[in-house]
């Protein structure tokens, strides 16, 4: 049986990232296993969609690229755009990997993660069992549409599930769902020439609101949809779908209501359209972490597991508290916390860890983080 | 005669940031002046042109939006817009010089700088002499034209003079210069239905180039550049200009030459377009510094003339060695070093540049900077 100090559990942003450290560290026995390829999961995306963060190389002043996941690496360098669309992003991670040299094994499927007794973990994929003292769960959260969420979701179509907006059939369509990814189906369709209803639960749309963009749609999406003609997209604020139904005439009848309890009905031709986020893939591991009341998992101060350690969670459905590391320039400052544990426990040397503490990618103190802007 | 602890020349970009940090150290007698008013220069832009960095709120985790210009806040957060316009981040600069309360006399001509024998100066203005220990050069870099390259070129308009490149008479036009200014008016008379053909002494659109935006074009000006429909931009690279004649039947003759001495004569209609850029407006005080041998000023580590103590520097001129401060992100940077020498001689408390340290807007260390990115 192959035996490692690390397994890292998936090849995309997190994946990369956080094996861009361990090469650092000059950790020997580490691998990193994807189901599928390097950055799979931004190949699927819709071909339309593009990154919501900007890329800029300003990386030689101190300002890390918002989308790279490794220091002195720019997206916006090496694809020479401000918003990468899946495929490109995709070409980065790659480029990354193999300019680090990164021990990647494509192609395997881990199926569970089983926690042995004197420590250490067996790691089950399709093709034997693995070994390793430490594993790191970086799986990527966009490949479980989250679809269960009322009666009749099952008409609908998940927004991940297409592969191209302009090519979508049909003139009239409703989106349930009006964050990043509903707005971001309802640009290129309204671009394409449809009419589109979207449905959502708050008004964020018309609301300054936070300064986290995490709360807050982009300024790069707020800038498109005021680029789109007046009249094309319709936001039905403060409205939770309830159910969905299919019409015996054709078509679909889909309720929603407002908080006081103001009901809605509307009819569309075409399938709706599910903007609401996904199921992460932690599910494979959701039994070794404990969970706080909002139903994440529970993460030590090294986003390590509570409940079985040497189990490591990197990515962005790592939570601390308020705080939410959900996007790349956020998660990624993670990658050198949990890799200084895991270097320490093998005794390796941590000063390569130095550039990423002044470089601002080995984020320690939380209390610095959230609401932050004045003006 | 007002006496003042330090006077600040320049309410734009630079004038109204280092205002923030004097504000912060809590220096009382101190004041900004403007020739016109706050952020002059930005509302001067053409209607059409937006900034070429990202805004971005990254703020709370420690990333600072790349067009701020003081902590806690972000132009993306107050404008809602990732490319703001001249006009909008005048506004952001207003705001914030609100917000922090900043003593801007705007309407106040700065004629002449002169220093006294004792240490300090009499700062003479349109409304009489102010004196003050300190003075801080952060006029705008982007008032006077550079127009003098060649002979004829008095026939040309600068760029900066264009009030709305749509509203421009003609159907084809020639730009001299392809870096920034020159690509951005042919983006925006390619978007109008122009044909447009661009001289640039290097070729640097079609390399990947540096990683350093200073040198290369930036990712939001590649992707304009890709959008454009095929055919309307021609780019003439490796031509530098020699000189522009007006024709007898109207029109003009303008002449190039590649580094080989291979001629090119082109005719157009319409008057040349010059995107060669500015002469800052240090000319005022020009001879209170000493020069390096490439032209730029001379400065101490603490961006202060070599010539004569308490003058210093900010803005967009700051250079060492090779590094040129010429972006927001990049000579926002150095604003509290200056200030922190300025205090430091006042005897006022430093501890408030702690936050700026911690938050990369405190560069020291220049051996940081310069070239970076690997892939």
């Amino acid at each position: 049986m192959e035996v490692f100090d690390c397994i890292v559990v998936g090849a995309g942003a997190a994946g990369i990232g956080i094996g861009c450290v361990l090469r650092d560290l000059n950790i020997e026995r580490f691998v990193i296993l994807d189901r599928s390829e390097i950055g799979a999961s931004f190949r699927c995306w819709p071909a339309e969609m593009r990154m919501i963060t900007p890329s800029f190389t300003g990386n030689a002043y101190g300002i890390l690229d918002l989308n790279s996941v490794s220091l002195k690496t720019s997206p916006a360098y090496t694809l020479g755009t401000e918003h990468p669309s899946g495929p490109q992003y995709a070409d980065y991670l790659e480029a990354l990997a193999a300019y680090k040299q990164l021990p990647v094994r494509t192609g395997v499927d881990v199926r569970q993660v089983r926690p042995l007794e004197g420590g250490g973990f067996d790691v089950e994929t399709d093709g034997g069992v693995l070994r390793s003292r430490h594993v790191i769960w970086a799986a990527g959260e966009f490949q479980y549409p989250h679809t269960a969420g009322f009666p009749g979701a099952e008409h609908a179509i998940h927004s991940s599930l297409v592969r191209e907006w302009a090519q979508l059939p049909g003139d009239e369509f409703v989106i349930v769902g009006g964050y990043e990814s509903g707005a971001d189906a309802a640009i290129h369709l309204a671009r394409s020439g449809r009419k589109v209803t979207i449905i959502d639960r708050s008004g964020r749309w018309t609301e300054k609101g936070s300064s986290d963009p995490s709360l807050t749609l982009s300024p790069f999406t707020k800038d498109r949809l005021r680029q789109v003609e007046d009249g094309r997209i319709r936001l039905l604020a403060g409205h939770e779908v309830h159910w969905i139904e299919r019409k015996e005439e054709g078509g679909y009848l889909i309720y929603s209501e407002t908080a006081e309890g103001e009901s809605h009905f509307l009819t569309t031709e075409q399938p709706p359209i599910l903007a609401t986020g996904f199921a992460g893939s932690l599910r494979t591991v959701e039994a070794l972490f404990e969970h706080e009341p909002d139903g994440r998992v529970r993460l030590s101060e090294h986003d390590e597991s509570t409940r079985v350690p040497g189990l490591f969670l990197a990515g962005p459905s790592v939570a601390h508290g308020g705080l939410i590391f959900c996007f790349i320039y956020k998660f990624r400052q993670r990658f050198a916390v949990v890799a200084s544990q895991i270097a320490e426990r093998l005794g390796v040397d941590l000063a390569p860890l130095e550039p990423y503490r002044r470089e601002g990618m080995m984020l320690t103190d939380l209390s610095c983080c959230g609401e932050d802007c004045t003006c």
